[in-house]
């Protein structure tokens, strides 16, 4: 089949360099005589086409994605609403009820005449974009995760701007905690996987890193901050992940605070070591400040790699695969595959062994 | 008296800048052959001199303040423990007393030989150097506050980086508003001045900003939020400064929640806008990545004229004032005048004006 | 008379801040019921409108002037062609001639229904302005020089961030020049005025700082090259405004290399100084690097209060002035007042004074 | 046998990064109770001990490196000078002679008792190192290369750092280009590898990216700049290595000009497109700003990686090893292995194609 009309959609939440590979897919799509349209917020612009003003899609075309790569977010707009396979619809009766209504989706492709689909996403989206391959459309994936969790590719755009962006803000409570001799937390993002926590906390010299794949001892913590105070460097700045967990698991975690009463982690941890050090202890969760802003130059290039990159999987007729960076190259997976299992930082890679080398304290 | 040995102390919470000035009063001081001291930790260096490894004060010489400049925090600590003329004495019973042990101080200044002072700080700090002019110390104060709140300067060092960096996060935060449709609220610093909400809010570009100054009404956030998503901009942006007031004051926002139970001002306003507007609505508190980091050029070139104006001060006989900026020039105003009210935001000032004609709601 | 119809244009060399006085006025403007057009390049999209495929003119709307703020440049471009009032126009027999053809000025206003003009640039502009005035029509004039020697204001935008780029600049050479034991020239823009070798010379801890307003002494140069090398600080960084004269004046330059032969005054600077100073010299020129990017926060705020102070001025009823900054608050200067001279650094300014208590070199 | 002290030094070009390294080095050296030492600027502390007031080499202990890795620059110095096997010696009557002096460089490694050499620079410095390690001193080599042109590892840290700064001043460039309808070149590093080139070029957005690695046609470069401005963009960005060539090679360059005469190949283009467009041109050469400044977060994790992987290596007893970076994993190398030859851009690779899939012109 000879390709006329693709659609682009963007899933999840936003990343910097989502625009850059909207932006790379449209222009070689159409310097290949393609057609190129971009579904608005995740497939709703499908699913939903009535509640939008512009009708849920966009022609995508050189001009209009001029001078977009630098800017962070996606000019799709992004949800997490819904799964077509397992959508959540409101019932007349106030209820909710979970439905397949992906022939909605089959159907709004063929209205539209698009012969293949460009899927921006993390794995919610790779899974889904496994199923709707699964339906008959040509299907290519591009990863994107803040986290840097998923399998099949060594990075993803939007990553190296959260590391950046962590490792400044370390930077910044690096001097307050030394003016204050107190003990600065900085939370990061990071569910599953702690990349974040570990880079930006080796980058912007963290004197503790705590993320999910190594339970930590909070004795270790406090020995390590006390031993810096008795070698009169009177602070400590400790890299958490969110997802990072004490030793004894969730279960302590929860009955002592857990992240309804408390702010995440990072408070955890803050009223938890508080009896331990003598310090003033101060928490900062960067949250939403971690996925926003202009991407780096690093993620740039990536999002425009990937992006031609799926262009040119869709001309060669590959189907249902994800692109990857295979450092120094472009690869592509299988896209089972690259939903298969999330990528965690393994306990003796050698980024943990240089902290460890360094001294920096991870818990255990 | 001709000076020769003078001590530089930096009290107060941190700002970026502090060590441009003690560089600059250093090198400017050993120019003119005095002697330079920094007392560390405000003036618990001298008070408590025993506690410190290195006697609590330390020689400032030109090789001692190199490349010091561009550092956030103080390399001399600072600390908010105690003012001499009302310091919190431990008792032998484990209660505690407030006395005044000025004498020490002085005692201490007299040990050393020093012939003046130069006191970096807030208006707390200023508020002491007042009181230790009245023992007879020449006394010159340089006002330090991220908050730009102190009377007799148009501005502080410290200060631009703040707003700066305010501005950076509304920036971050409006891509991944828009890319949710979401209302991003902002919280920065500002117990009773809301100089940086105003400021980074508006080169920001924030739809509503929230100050100590304007108590405000919720409804009119909302009617502003509701507007924008009325218009097809289905997302909003608000910039909060921790002191801010819903109208009708103190009382009804303790009563509905307050500090204690939620995150700060930022969260209130989230939990009470939430049932007047659809979109999903975030908070970020930047809190204390606000005061550190690299102090701007601005700032930079403000401690800098801040620290040899003071010297210079110091050489013209004059005491008992406080160094301030008087565009395009430096003066000296007496330390009563400079403590005697804060700097707030006029309510009509053309800032103010910038906000509502640019559409901005100030939530009144 | 009350208006309803207003026009903006940028003049002169771009400068980051021009978008956010386009979108302030705009903004404010349209608030008060006004229609706004934008002119492109300079004046050249009324003189020769016939060569724009748009008319030479844009409909300045809310959603046109949406998200520019944070941009470089001006999106209606700009120019250094023409003064209509002496025009450089191509005759037939391929010589130029200048010509007053105001004329057509006035027509494409008269046409256009323009009631007023906002005129943003430097002192080009803002003669151009005076003269435009003249004719009837009502103006208001905003400031614009990177270079901050326009008179009648403390400070434009884009200086700001001409300042902080330099100084940036200044750290990276700082790492160079120590590592390699060498002298590091930097040359930026200040063709007059040397604010900006000024101000991050200081924030960048330059040794040496070259400004038009002090005429320099290259054995003074030498000497204190020679003197850091005499003390084990073998590396030198030296600020230059492009501007910046020997003793002896332009003929001594003209003659032994000048601007024509060399690069700029930095590599005249650096032919000179080689026989003098045993260490390795290498000069950087900033040049359009100044004047790109993305404006600083404190810029973005400046161009929005000038910008909105300009239609409160039209309202006002207020013609032929200037908006200018008189901290803390906006004010309004005649137009003539602003272009009569020059605001050059004062030689006995506290910056000056400041540099030369740290031990920066000012060449004298 | 087994370590007790070891040395490192770094020569040839600095680069953000060297810093991290030795602070890793150091922590990783002293953890395993190992004494460490710098040597001064590359071997000249060893071979002219005398010239350095500290002996020419400093003792590195976890005190002296503490906060230096976000430091630009090295705290040892670096030198070009002198390949102590091929050293460039004065002789007494003026002139100079290359003679071997590793027998100096030999004896002063038993002198200071030196078990084993860390080894950070460049191609140049590898090879050296591998001349050490035959005289029989065990050696580990950490690649340091701006232009990313060494072989045997993906990637070295500065690249990123420059790659950044790179990006961040065509971002510039764009804006100023844009307001004024110009062609603005920016001259980047690279000899013999477009790697900065056409990765900042990629990321900024460059319409013309010229590396050495593809010799470029002046004529295909003026047809970009001339199809824009029939397109209404009436500015175009070119993105220029250093050592990029035109078609035919060398010889034509140096005889129309060249870098003798003109300032690189940037300028060399400029004048040579000038006839062929009708846009003025203007040409930025970013130098040395590559090289300086603190290292981005990605080359600070780098560095800390290489460094401890280096003492690692000596503790695993490896010798003549090159430590590389080979995603997701740090590898080891034989030193002869990392400088047989150049890692240039392969002019197939994802990276030229997606510079051709955007429209960028790669001057073919």
């Amino acid at each position: 089949m000879s390709i006329k009309k693709i659609a682009i959609t963007t899933g999840g939440g936003d990343a910097p360099g989502l625009n850059g590979v909207i932006r790379a897919v449209t222009l070689a799509a159409c310097r290949r005589g393609w057609e190129c349209v971009g579904i608005r917020h995740g497939f709703d612009g499908i699913l939903h086409a009535d509640e939008f003003e512009d009708g849920g899609t966009i022609a995508l075309t050189p001009s209009r994605v001029r001078g977009i790569g630098h800017l962070g977010g996606t000019i799709l707009g992004t949800t997490n609403r819904g799964n077509p396979f397992s959508y959540r619809v409101a019932l007349p009766d106030g209820t909710f009820e979970i439905q397949n209504i992906s022939d909605r989706l089959l159907k709004g492709f063929q209205d539209l005449e698009i012969d293949a689909l460009v899927a921006i996403g993390g794995d919610g989206t790779m899974e889904i974009a496994c199923q709707v391959a699964e339906l008959g459309i040509t299907v290519v994936g591009v990863p994107k995760t803040i986290d840097n969790d998923l399998d099949g590719t060594i990075a993803t755009f939007g990553f190296d701007t959260a590391v950046s962006f962590a490792t400044e803000a370390i930077d910044r409570l690096h001097t307050t905690g030394a003016s204050h001799n107190r003990v600065m937390i900085v939370e990061v993002m990071g569910r599953h996987a702690g990349w974040i926590a570990l880079e930006a906390g080796l980058a912007g010299s963290a004197d503790v890193i705590l993320i999910p794949e190594i339970p930590f001892d909070l004795a270790k913590v406090a020995e390590k901050v006390n031993q810096r105070n008795a070698t009169n460097r009177n602070f400590s700045i400790i890299s958490v992940a969110e997802g990072a967990l004490p030793i004894g698991g969730e279960a302590s975690y929860r009955t002592t605070g857990g992240i309804a009463n408390l702010g995440g982690l990072g408070e955890w941890v803050a009223e938890n070591l508080r009896p331990l050090v003598p310090n003033q202890i101060r928490t900062v969760v960067l949250g939403h400040l971690l996925r926003g802003g202009s991407p780096s130059s690093r993620d740039r290039l990536l999002a425009l790699r990937f992006g031609t990159a799926a262009v040119r999987a869709l001309e060669a007729g590959k189907k249902g695969v994800m692109v990857g960076l295979n450092p120094p190259e472009i690869h592509y997976v299988p896209l089972e595959e690259a939903t298969r299992k999330m990528k965690l930082v393994p306990v003796d890679c050698d980024m943990i062994q240089t902290a460890e080398d360094l001294g920096t304290c991870m818990g255990r």
